[in-house]
């Protein structure tokens, strides 16, 4: 295996590492290996909720029943053009499809088993009979590969909750096993909001030149992600001027991630718990989510733009990169360079005044197989040199549409800052 | 020593490690050792708040004085069976005796020095002359081995708090030394609480097949505990159906922990700096307990069952693992398998499918010694495959004794989840 | 490279470290390197803000707007007697000068880049125009070497910011650059504060024997800052009684930061999102800081003493030292010595009993170059063993000048805890 180390001395140097797969061993074959993300076309989809690079999982009533159908297996997904990630995920995505309902609903759940290992599901923050809370073992028995297992219950209460697998837990949640539910108000809600996104943070360790990720690492992660992809694939928030916009931030990493947004600030009107009342909410521009929780943040878009949105955590909003090598910045590594040519043909020494130029260099200088740049994104102005957790608001006095990405802001005459 | 990575190996391959000791170094002797948690017989021993798997310190009155005496000294705790450790607290015991005392108290606390370094105690929230706050050198001489210091003050205030060493202060707390101070309210609160629960959160770094915290070790630790147990050795939280419940959390290891309930939402009341206004409260699922920092949780236990109660970062419910090793999720090992074994009798490959197997093997594959396995306890529907920061809260409609464990819930028919 | 563990075995030993240079590279010329924190001479700044360590940006008034001028640039930052790092941050000092203004102001603020790569400004929590807004590629081109920006814009709301790169973003913040932004109210705060600090924490990972801050470390820092400090080179907090005290906490490093009072609790009053309602306000001893946000914390000064003020973290109150190191703790080392010192001449054993001894040696035992012991700070009472994010707020009933350090405390007889 490439040590970080190696891998951003090869990122440094533009070299593409080998092969990385243990000696002696296979890659396993695996059943129902899906794209990521595929168009659900289920009758009675409820989606009030949108999941950006996501969908909602549909539903059939039945006898009053509303019955969903989640199929927890292997899932491949594309992080951003470039890199594709073997996961495990629900109806052939990762995270699953955004479950949504209304308060007071019945609903029934049927969960397939499609994984190699037994699993079942918790249903993160809900009230429900004690045999329904889906710790295995403990709830109820562990769901084996091919089962398919039942749970119902009515729905006593509002807000943003989150599904994932309560048996072998820190395995299948490192490698993608997770989903947002939001069960909607009877009442109408006053304010409503205008748009209602679903976001779900997650990080991962997949080591370059690899597919799959670690579920062994800890703390080290590389990959840190909106609905499992990164920047610039994340898609864009599109918002019209005066919308009042709230944002579902979900999080099952091994972190907290504090979510930033520029431009604007935010109220926490709502956890896994339910909802803020009014005198408790107070204002941020950066909102700490922490592990194992939700946050509703509602805002109202009063200012046109390009605003950033990402987790503030700098390394979050990075790709793959060696976190462990030797220091280079202000080192003059021109002899270096030249010593390290003759070892290895094509060695080009960076990182000496900054590692701005990487992003430069990107088009022309291969890193390891499956493995993208640290910093990556074009805008108008130039590389906007971000990854991970990062995005857009893209906030528009006009929109054709909310379904079409409105291009880059046209800023008005003078109002950008400028050389002198 | 052990890396993880030969760790993770060994344990994948049920290898048992030799001994990791130092060559040429032995173990010291060390003076009063004690098993843990000895039953404390003193008079007068306030006990409204229950300390799972732990105690309350007695006192003596004194011309009006209520006379605490802790002795710091090496410790020898047992985190479940299987696994001892040699630590350092008070009384014998990791977490520390639980300090009770009412708003209004004068007290006066004696600490004696069985260590084999100096020490102090910082008493962590409570207003108190400055020369009696306990950081070492700026407000008082440090407490030599074998001297005994006096603290004595008059309780101002009411709340959870904590006490902790200033002096050496990084490695006495990382090898156990805290405990939990509690002043309760002269007015009688209200409303009451039925059940008042005190809970310390700790992570240690106890390398596998040793039986020392390391305490150089910042981040990567790899046991993480209630009241210095770990899942299942972690006391039930025992509860009637309709009870107001407290949950005393405090936090003196290196991290944040998102503690998290099943089947209910909890409010945060209270920290170690005074009551949250009641305008100023907000439900969760999961309470970030900061370090340095307490949170008093409430609820009200309206749903009967064994609801779990844990950490939500995904490792922190995991017990000693490698987390810097191979990945072999996905990989045939069939191949890799035989030509390990030729190197390594008894060799057996692991992981492909996940991790779920390893709960199923503990039985008859050894690890290291003094080390259990990553995931544990038995549950009425199999493995729970849980460890560290786990515990279960048992709400019954009727309990014989809030002393007595009462079994695994009885669930009414027809409301478990089931296999289709 | 010297590994962690290697340091610390260096480090109990007291061996000095050789080099650590790259071999074949030298440290490329830089320029614009300056002292740390140079008085700055300009007219009308506006300094209500005391920046400890630090100082505040001057700036003109130009037709009615305010000219400030920022210098992105190289510069040398002593972190205390014996550690000066080479960083980059703004008008020779790190955190750059604290920007002070008024709400409704007008500003205009020159960036000008005398870095070896391209930067930009982003200020964030500030409402401005989209083009304004800082981030390199997406609302502007990034500023080239040797360029100088215009970026100008009217401050419609007051609270505490923040400033920093959105250009190469995760390198430029690594080394420094940094700062606090203050927009005072226009109207008079009621009540208003009679002491007001802004303090900026940040992480480094400066290995031992170097003086560069290594941009690729992600969670493994070695060196914790209040406004590029450590203790005890950190500036005193000094207050007089009664007096209410804000503390402005700005955070751009890599994680949370529970920052803790002694003797006191203190109120959240605002974030860089605005003013916390007073409904929703809350008492604490230890404030968790998010990565990229402010916390204005609030308390009356109403005990004198000398009172420890610092982040939670016990190991954020260390400086440099090794985490993946053997445990010597309770370890005879004496049969281990002689046999290292055949090899070592001068090797000395340490930790058997604590690191404690480690403050007392620190006198007569080098480590490598450029690197300060792992505790320090001597008090009236002998070692305050502390370093890193960690100052002491000097609180006295009677006080000559606010500007002048009094010394430590005189505590009234018999306050101070005793030796029985």
């Amino acid at each position: 295996m490439l040590t970080r180390r190696q891998l951003i001395l090869s990122t440094l140097a533009g070299v593409t590492s080998g092969s990385v797969a243990l000696k002696g061993a296979k890659a396993s074959s695996e059943h129902h290996q899906h794209q990521d993300a595929p168009k659900i076309t289920g009758r009675a989809v409820s989606s009030r909720v949108i999941t950006p690079n996501g969908n909602t999982l549909p539903y059939k009533m039945k006898g009053g029943v509303k019955e969903f159908h989640l199929i927890a297996e292997p899932v491949m997904r594309e992080f951003a053009p470039g890199m594709s990630v073997k996961c495990w995920g629900y109806n052939g995505s990762t995270p699953g499809p955004t479950i949504e309902a209304v308060e007071g609903d019945r609903i029934r759940i049927l969960v397939t088993n499609k994984l190699p290992e037994h699993t079942t599901i918790h249903w993160h923050g809900i009230f429900l009979p004690n045999g329904m809370d889906g710790v295995g073992g403990l709830n109820q028995p562990h769901i084996k590969p091919g089962e398919t297992y039942v749970y119902e219950f009515t729905l006593r209460q509002h807000g943003t909750f989150m599904y994932h697998p309560h048996a072998d837990e820190m395995l299948q949640m490192a490698v993608g096993m997770m989903g947002i539910f939001v069960v909607h108000p009877k009442e109408p809600e006053d304010p409503s909001v205008d748009r209602d996104f679903a976001i779900m943070l997650h990080t991962w360790a997949v080591h370059p030149g690899t597919y799959r990720p670690d579920p062994a690492v800890m703390l080290e992660f590389n990959m840190f992600t909106f609905n499992s992809k990164i920047f610039p694939a994340t898609d864009s928030l599109v918002v019209k001027t005066g919308d009042r916009v709230r944002i579902r931030l979900a999080n099952l990493s091994m972190d907290e991630h504090p979510i930033h947004i520029h431009g604007h600030s935010m109220w926490v009107t709502a956890t896994d718990g339910g909802k803020i009342p009014p005198s408790a909410r107070w204002p941020e521009t950066t909102i700490l989510v922490p592990v194992g929780a939700t946050r509703d943040v509602e805002f109202v878009a009063d200012a046109p733009g390009d605003w950033a949105f990402h987790c503030h955590k700098s390394h979050h909003t990075m790709n793959a990169m060696g976190h462990d090598v030797p220091n280079t910045l202000g080192v003059d590594q021109r002899g270096l360079e030249e010593k390290i040519r003759e070892l290895m043909p094509g060695y080009m020494a960076m990182g000496e005044t900054g590692m701005a130029e990487h992003a430069a260099h990107i088009d022309h200088m291969p890193g390891p197989k499956n493995t993208l740049p640290m910093m990556m994104g074009k805008g108008q102005f130039g590389n906007i040199e971000m990854g991970g957790m990062f995005t857009v608001i893209k906030i528009r006095d006009h929109l054709a549409s909310y379904d079409k990405d409105p291009g880059w802001y046209a800023h008005p005459k003078g109002s950008v800052a400028y050389r002198l």
